[in-house]
């Protein structure tokens, strides 16, 4: 038997019921789906540190997964919950941004959610990842087809996530995604984008430092030493060997990284 | 096949292997169980907290689910593991009061665990979580009837956690049952109690503040405002829209909360 | 049909998608494994710390485990990643001594992993955990033969973690292996080891304190007494009733725990 795979990706923290009664939602509805926790530690109200954890994970489930994502201050207004389909995966959550980077990473299609048998019957005005999109992962799991959850729209709400803009001839302004838990800094410059430009010489300014090191993994770098790395992510990271380059820069998401190559 | 479903909600926390090793004996015995962690966060020694997390989990899961509650500073003495039966499922844990608020609310019958063959075959002095209530749950979800685990008991002990008594014509004097991740404080004012009177002008002072406005959802305040909201949990919970009305009231567990209808 | 349990202890933490996407890779090469996660909150760089918790862990998990364990500051580097044979069990990680508890207590037999038709195509310098140990994991669990990961070895590295010596004619020179959420100090004394010898009036002389007494549980001493018990471990813990001995005694792993037999 076919045993569809939910994830879930909040920031209900994993110290009330909020995310237990989510599984047991969808386990009523669809008893053989199999849920995966991505992280529930998401900080509240910053649907751009979703974007980022749910266009990392995506690509690694297998076909057909329903990948639900839930940050949502913006629970019991007028916004959407809305199904994203793109790369032959699912997407749930509310329209507010927080699929940004999987819909410019790849061809997809969103609807808003409108038939309200998807949900639960009765929807509360606070808790959405369980009356909302916890019921519609499920139902979606167990084969209820995409069509039949809403229409089409073109106007899904995008944030504000650019590539880093170019600010000079050689030189790049960019930021710091995601500081993850070792410590190591995230930044915007996807290799895809400048993998050739870093091929020659360069410089990256970040807090008060400027790095000039591509390192190949992280042993190779003396304790304590700042260097760039091609990061699990696909982006440059910032990292030390063995310790925090967060904290060793006192730098977090958003600080600005400038990229200069000569 | 079926594959009963089994919950766990205790204070062993995520950094050690307890929780880890309560799985390992459950799907030893019962390799088809789904396990369903809600919360391994709880404060230990405070069996009140639990009784609040199992009352707000219970009814979203599918009938026969065994929900395990160990919240247990008594483990050791001579206190009762106990099944309890309610709302079609079941709850197993220590016989001290865990599940106070689910038998506030349902029709219940509870049995002493008095039959060692569900236990371990060594049942150690300092986790039961392993020995006594994992393999209890893994036993229940594979079929064995209830009646083989014990006789029914009339003397399981419930802790004190009445609803609010009145204080006067019109006023209430509650308190605060629990504080979300979000800062929101959920008091012990039931909606199917206190519904009728909130359709009335209305303080709750809670801290140095009192609070008169109950907004329908979170967005509709603006930031900073204190307000009451109908939480998903059924209860009154104090809110301010994106921030925490814990920190800004200074306000934790067993705060007062009172309350006054005009 | 037959569900393979996989089990993951990592320094990967909760907060980043880290662990999540080896869930993704193992799910889609083998969809019918059970995933348990033991914990994710160890500290980095410190292998002898997640040595104690898969050692603490194995037992109670079925014949055929795979127990996966990623604490790996060397990734990357020339360390290989290993799968060992013990107990009936499978252990896969990185060649760093993870697995030396285990393997001091089990015949054993340790292969490197060589064939990299088990790992992901592409295998980063930085992600092991997602490209080399989930993959590996997720093909045994599905029925690939140790045999074909690669040819058994001798010269597995082991971290140097010894019994406590003697130091005198009744004296023995240990220390704390683990701090648990409780406090609870896990001295390296097994009880396998010691267990005749604590039939003996005795003192452990833990940071400025020398404790006497032994209790068979945690309710059964004054609170705030420290005693030792014989923990869930199998090893001498330090404890105290409702507090943390870890806080009282100002100590933490590593710390001198001595003993002496009168």
């Amino acid at each position: 038997m076919r045993q569809p795979v939910i994830t879930l990706t909040t920031d209900f923290g994993l110290s009330d019921h909020y995310v237990g009664v989510m599984k047991g939602v969808i386990l009523t509805i669809a008893p053989h789906a199999r849920i995966v926790d991505i992280t529930h530690e998401l900080p509240p109200y910053e649907p751009a540190q979703a974007a980022y954890i749910v266009e990392q994970t995506y690509r690694w489930f297998p076909k057909k997964t329903v990948h639900v994502a839930v940050v949502d201050p913006g629970v019991g207004s007028s916004r959407r919950p809305i199904l994203m389909e793109a790369a032959g995966q699912y997407f749930i959550g509310p329209d507010n941004g927080i699929f940004t980077l999987v819909s410019q990473r790849e061809r997809h299609k969103v609807r808003a959610i409108t038939n309200h048998k998807v949900f639960l019957k009765e929807v509360s005005q606070t808790f959405h990842g369980r009356d909302v999109f916890a019921p519609a992962a499920a139902h979606l799991a167990k084969g209820v087809a995409p069509a039949r959850f809403g229409s089409p729209i073109q106007d899904a709400l995008r944030l504000n996530m650019p590539k880093p803009p170019r600010t000079g001839k050689r030189t790049w302004s960019g930021t710091i995604l995601k500081v993850d838990r070792f410590g190591n800094l995230v930044t915007n410059f996807h290799m895809d984008d400048f993998g050739e430009h870093m091929q020659r010489p360069f410089e990256m300014a970040v807090g008060l430092e400027k790095i000039g090191k591509l390192a190949t993994h992280y042993a190779a770098c003396a304790p304590g030493e700042l260097f760039l790395i091609v990061g699990s992510s696909g982006y440059l990271e910032v990292s030390t060997n063995s310790g925090s380059a967060s904290k060793r820069l006192g730098c977090g998401v958003g600080a600005p990284a400038e990229l200069s190559v000569y």
